[in-house]
């Protein structure tokens, strides 16, 4: 076995970008020919592997962190390298809970009574090959690999050059682990000195690319590829005091979207304001929490005077850090409007305690996230309870906000009939009943899932590498 | 009214095709925001300004034709150019049972008790701006009009230039029906000089373009976006006879998925067919049924010599005639990866007696149809009963396959709490209790539409201009 992995190692480097992503949709067919419980079986396989050879990690992992130190790279990129104690086994047991998770691939999502003995199911099914880039953060690979072994994907791997002794070893540890069951060319690691560049433009042979890193990495790949692109580059997210709000709530929500995270895509950024809270002073004590949490705060352009705040850079900005900027609106629907002209489509929420005014915020706002009375901080795969989170896509194609395995699924048509024909539309009376879909869902399982095997959903999985 | 509407077109007519889309978004958030019933009342509107003005419709489509036929453009282009008797009544049914079908914004596809008091909806929503590219065939626009009306979607049209007067009216009546209700903004007609080249670049405007036309438009639109597009460039069809087939059904099959529309996407263009069938004699019964039909036999690559047939131009050839390529293959396996190597990934079908081949069939070719035992003809939106067909996609991203409403939608996510905060997740304990579906899309109905309507299912609906 070991012989048969090391020649495909050989041949493996060998290949081209391309003709690794041709190996990897060849060796994805063959993954969802598997049966359901073969492919959790697959994915327990390279969690012990993990477990196994954590001293070998750790050991290729302690020299990419040496050679960082040597070439004095920042702390933050040191601090994302480092493999801490434990990380294995919680890697190893992310693996787990997503290799026992409810069986994405073949989930039907409608089932028709075209004709006469004439049946069609629309099915998910995976989507082919994914281009992953990532920084030089080596936790992020084993979630990767599990993430598109339990999607039935292939996978192309582009990590940060700094973490390139971490990211061969656990490779070879998860692809040895998949063979003989599945082709070790599902998932190919790009370790040529070819940039991003070149595999930006394999848009023939890869069919979506997620990149996982800083902003500034996400807007390049945005601006430099005709691969769908997965992910967000920016995530200028809004509070909304209303004038019927609870202060507690409004207070605590505020300092919460702020203060939980401040670097993360979903934090406050800008705090909306009914003016009525600034002519009675409710305002100040909105101010005054988030100040003694330590927020710097900025005025937004009509309010900067009128507050007696610096001025924000510009009503777009992304702080990232502890600030925020403030701007008083003198409606609803002027905040809609601000939303709408300056935020990011991300998340945004409204504190009030009138129905009527939240479900005018609820549907009016074309965000991906929209929220009442509850902290912006919620947006979230694992919050949202959708187990492994891929990111978060600000995209409007293919999925939207936080996005768990289905967003790495497609769908499929299949027709079962007995020699049926179409004849101009006169060989068959068009019924098109809709049929339960419980029944297809058990008929699938059961054509999949030939070994009698208990799934539990586990709604915890491991969560996104960028909060 | 008339004059808010001429000031609007004159308005309108200044604009650039970035203005317009801008327009188009915040029409389209107005659109939203209407109830159910209002939405359907402003299409019902549309399809009755469609009929008042057929006469004023039909004099322009003559202007139209007048020019063509001065211009010598060939009879296929002049058959498509010209609206037929009946055609505007026919249209305007269209958008009727488009307008009295399911409410498609606002579904619930996900329903989760996130924690006490804090409920998680995932809805459907509008895409947001379309750009449709379609060639000279002025019965596409009101089809294409009322697909955008009834997903809430703004709208970007630029349609050949033979159709331009057809086009013209046809746009001005229809954006007339819309206002006061709906800004007439939400669908903006490109009539400038500028080739699509310019609108193919608005990729921070326009959230999909669509293409509808010829092959080489589709592909020109696909080599030269960074809009994402959903359309087909190829539909290179395969039937496979299997050895254990019943030969009534495989000669009906392969007749009917070639001849029925030879031109079709979804038409047959490769026949391979189980070896055992050329050594018993059973191929020649289906090459003579196939001959007689009138189609000109062309031989693969391994099997021209073998059955006297001139070979073929390429393994990938679309004839898009009534001609097909031929090739035996020794085993199920091999008609797979020879889909799988020279296919289009559109539609292929297996003609089979045999239950476990059919289903390694039908889950082993990756394709956005796989029938068995049925033409591959029935791969199309209104054979499939999703009423309206926005095309047929093989891209993989978003839709994929025959395309209905659903696939100018996409999602978002609508958070209910009661002053809930995140604190490091220790403010809340998650529960991610899936919750029933149908209680929330009542609930979506009750706050969508106010007014009493029942909206009936309406499976007809009209067809893709692109058979």
């Amino acid at each position: 076995m070991l012989d048969y992995f090391r020649k495909q190692k050989s041949e493996m480097a060998m290949l081209s970008p391309t003709d690794m992503a041709l190996a990897a949709r060849s060796a994805s067919r063959g993954l969802q020919a598997l049966s359901s419980a073969d492919r959790a079986a697959v994915m327990h396989r390279v969690a012990d592997a993990l477990v196994a050879n954590e001293a070998e990690i750790l050991s290729e992992n302690l020299l990419d962190i040496a050679e960082s130190e040597k070439n004095n790279v920042d702390s933050a990129l040191l601090n994302r390298l480092k493999l801490k104690d434990g990380k294995i086994a919680q890697l190893a047991q992310g693996v787990r809970s997503l290799a026992d998770m409810e069986e994405p691939i073949g989930r039907c999502l409608r089932h028709t009574q075209v004709a006469d003995g004439l049946v069609l199911k629309q099915v998910t099914s995976p989507l082919g090959v994914l281009l992953i880039i990532f920084e030089s953060r080596p936790d992020a690979l084993p979630q990767i690999c599990s993430l598109a072994i339990r999607s039935g994907n292939g996978l192309l791997l582009k990590g940060g050059k700094e973490a390139m002794r971490s990211n061969v070893i656990l490779h070879r540890i998860i692809t040895e682990a998949l063979a003989p069951a599945v082709n070790p060319g599902l998932i190919g690691l790009v370790t040529s000195r070819e940039g991003i560049d070149g595999l930006l433009k394999l848009n023939h042979v890869i069919d979506l690319v997620i990149p996982r890193g800083s902003n500034q990495l996400v807007e390049y790949i945005q601006a430099n590829t005709r691969i769908p692109v997965m992910g967000h580059a920016d995530g200028v997210c809004h509070v909304y005091i209303d004038e019927k709000c609870d202060m507690e709530k409004a207070v605590k929500i505020a300092v919460d979207s702020k203060v939980d995270y401040p670097a993360a895509c979903n934090a406050l950024e800008t705090l909306l304001v009914h003016k009525s809270l600034q002519n009675d002073g409710r305002l100040d004590r909105i101010l005054t929490a988030l100040k003694d949490a330590g927020v710097e705060l900025f005025g937004g352009v009509n309010s900067a005077t009128a507050l007696g705040l610096p001025p924000c850079v510009n009503p777009k900005h992304e702080y990232g850090i502890l600030a925020c900027t403030v701007e008083v609106v003198d409606t609803l629907e002027a905040a809609i409007d601000h939303v709408h002209k300056y935020g990011s489509s991300h998340t945004e929420c409204i504190v009030t305690e009138e129905q009527d005014t939240a479900e005018k915020w609820l549907s009016g706002v074309d965000s991906a996230c929209v929220l009442h009375n509850a902290s912006t901080r919620f947006a979230d795969g694992f919050r949202f309870g959708l187990g492994a989170e891929v990111g978060i896509s600000t995209g409007r194609i293919h999925a939207r906000g936080p996005v768990g395995v289905d967003g790495l699924l497609t769908t499929r048509w299949i027709m079962r009939g007995n020699g049926h024909t179409v004849e101009k539309d006169t060989a068959v009376t068009y019924l098109h009943k809709s049929l339960p879909l419980e029944s297809t869902a058990e008929e699938a399982k059961k054509a999949k899932d030939k070994t009698s095997r208990t799934c539990k959903i586990d709604k915890g999985g491991f969560k996104c590498a960028i909060q």
